[in-house]
């Protein structure tokens, strides 16, 4: 066994500190509206629809950076010089491939299993790999959190392809970040085009301050557990629908409930009627237009148009091609659907209603979408892992037990 | 792709609902005394050193039932009759078995790795095997949270003995959940005094309200992501020295830092000194003796006497027998410790400090002590689990940005 030499510091003291302005009585469930931390990473501005990384405008970032640049702001806080920003991409590149016994294993699990699930075994798996395992000191954790920014998108692409029963891609080392993760999904190389579309969508979703998946990564790493173990948390906190699994079920609407445009609008009255939620709508932070499905609204107007033209490569997503014939275009469907919410219920569409079509559009296999949010949002994880250990607590809130007490045991027998 | 049928009716409309009492800008760092939730399943009264599974008081289930009961009543609600607790073991038993290529997959990992990283990823992998994956009812959840407590011994069983090189031991029929874990643990069938002094460790572990990993089980199913992803992100936040990985690090202390009783104050001494935290002591709620501390207090004392006096089987444990000659009694030490850091600090013992001692007389293999928490504690999760998808509600929280803002692009050149 491997010697874990950390020294907790951590206060042992059991601890009822002055609880200021906090109404005991009162339960706050769902968190909402609690601050649990400072954090110098992400600001979202729900009333003004903004967003921040490192106190950069998003829509900056996304006209004049690349994934692989806003992944560095967000770990280390600051933009890369041009040598910084060398490495950095080096050192994603050199750790693209993943262990073989891990594809071995991806090719043992059974078929028809999601990829998000193989995602999140995978990442748990490569911690029993990586020989800084049990190192704590950040920059351990900086190379533990490169490598996983590295890896999810090969694993993401070799677990898809062998789902499907196609030739594995490998990395290529000559390709962009997005570059590179399009090709080993798709195996076409992107026009420059796709590419960049691509990486803005890598961009917007890199991080979001403090969502459930962001959350369960602090809570994880807060016991002074390890970045595998917060980003599997995470993973698996993705992988609900009220979260990361929304942009799938969009697209699936889309091309299996909707079809046509004349559906839309009898669609989304019958949701609403019977209270449901309609996907790719609200935000709890938001209370306008989220600034990322404007940035991916607009590119989806772009790529839908040039589809409407013919003017694009050919979309190699099979899903598409069985479905083509069948149904109408899906922005302006999204489009009439964003129209009847805002106006009837005063709703702004999330990224994920944007993202969906888009990802549509550029030819990325429907199974691909929710797990490409983890991709992405890995580069956030990683930041948020290190800025909850630099100057760390346990989180540990409390349930308010509201049974009976001092229940009579009595013997089965008797029961 | 199997495909999910949830019908989602989580309110979508962003919130911000009245936060009465609550002081906006205060963060609440920690979540320290913050209520998350209502529950109905454990009350841990930490001015009187009480803790309540269910409303029944944690001695008297200890005193009278077993780890399957306790596991009933945690899940139900409620003890069962003599036929229901004979259909949940039978359910267990059936359960005990694990894919093989899931042994398979525990074969082909690297030696040198901790159990617990084993376990995180095997029980992530358990839910591509299981057939209820994508059915999201309660009943299917209940399935599935038994599945992963019958299994969950098995794969650490066997996790450890593939990393030791030793035979596996398949699970047995004939023996409940405590004697067939230890029997796959150890090769050896308990005996009596044995099966039922584990049985104890297991029940005193079995819930805790919501401590760090449980809390993360509940985030992660916040989002209707599954079961096993909840499971998941808990035995990967229960990894952390800060919850999960105290009792391991206490044993090994005793064995190879204190060693002799005249170390043990000195010892102790220099870490208070240092600010180091003394593993084993303190909590953030208890603020006296806690309960399941002074339950595995007596019964270390007891197993202790026997090994003092001979009077117990031979312990099969290597780690100790490498150490025996070498150190004195570890129930006398930890006594010691207590006695010091009761007097110069007002701390009490928490449940590590005394596991540890009782685990070890008890010939469990100290790479196994941490994972055990989680075997155990596997029935609170899922009762958790069960209980934040009854009435569910996003956990999503705040972070508060203090950076600056409008930061200006500068190009890459330019830096």
């Amino acid at each position: 066994m491997k010697k874990d030499t950390r020294k907790i510091k951590e206060d042992y003291i059991a601890e009822e500190p002055q609880l200021c302005n906090l109404d005991r009585s009162k339960t706050y469930k769902g968190l909402v509206g609690i601050y649990v931390d400072e954090s110098l990473i992400t600001l979202i501005d729900g009333e003004k629809g903004k967003l921040y990384y490192r106190g950069y405008p998003l829509m900056d970032l996304v006209n004049n950076s690349s994934f692989e640049e806003v992944a560095y702001l967000l770990i280390y806080g600051n933009l890369p010089t041009v040598s910084e920003l060398e490495i950095f991409k080096n050192e994603l590149i050199k750790e693209r491939t993943i262990p073989d016994s891990i594809v071995t294993i991806l090719k043992s699990y059974p078929r028809n299993t999601t990829r998000i699930e193989l995602l999140r075994t995978s990442v748990s798996a490569l911690s029993l790999y990586d020989a800084d395992d049990y190192v704590y000191t950040e920059e351990a954790n900086i190379r533990k959190g490169i490598r996983i920014i590295a890896k999810i998108p090969t694993i993401l692409a070799f677990a898809h392809r062998i789902q499907e029963n196609l030739p594995l891609v490998e990395p290529s080392e000559d390709l962009s970040h997005a570059g590179n993760y399009y090709y080993m999904m798709t195996g076409k190389k992107p026009s420059k085009d796709f590419e960049r579309a691509f990486d803005k969508i890598l961009i917007c979703h890199a991080d979001h301050s403090i969502n459930s998946s962001t959350f369960s990564c602090r809570v994880t790493v807060s016991t002074l557990s390890d970045i595998y173990s917060g980003i599997t948390s995470a993973i698996g906190t993705l992988r609900g629908p009220l979260h990361g699994g929304a942009n799938e079920r969009v697209v699936r609407l889309m091309l299996e409930e909707i079809k046509k445009k004349e559906n839309v609008i009898p669609w989304v009255k019958n949701k609403l009627e019977n209270k449901e939620k309609v996907m790719g709508f609200g935000h709890r932070v938001y209370k306008t237009w989220d600034p990322r499905a404007v940035i991916l609204r607009a590119l989806s107007k772009e790529f839908w148009e040039k589809e409407e033209s013919g003017d694009i490569d050919k979309i190699p997503d099979q899903e598409h091609e069985e479905h083509r014939g069948d149904i109408d275009n899906i922005f302006e469907m999204t489009e009439m659907l964003t129209d009847y919410i805002i106006k009837t219920k005063n709703i702004y569409p999330n990224v994920d209603l944007y993202s969906a079509g888009l990802l549509h559009v550029l030819g990325i296999p429907t199974p691909l979408f929710t797990p490409l949010f983890a991709a992405s949002r890995s580069a956030g994880w990683v930041a948020h892992a290190l800025e909850q250990l630099k100057d760390n607590k346990l989180i540990r809130p409390r349930l308010r037990y509201i049974g009976e007490l001092d229940k009579k045991f009595v013997k089965i027998e008797e029961r």
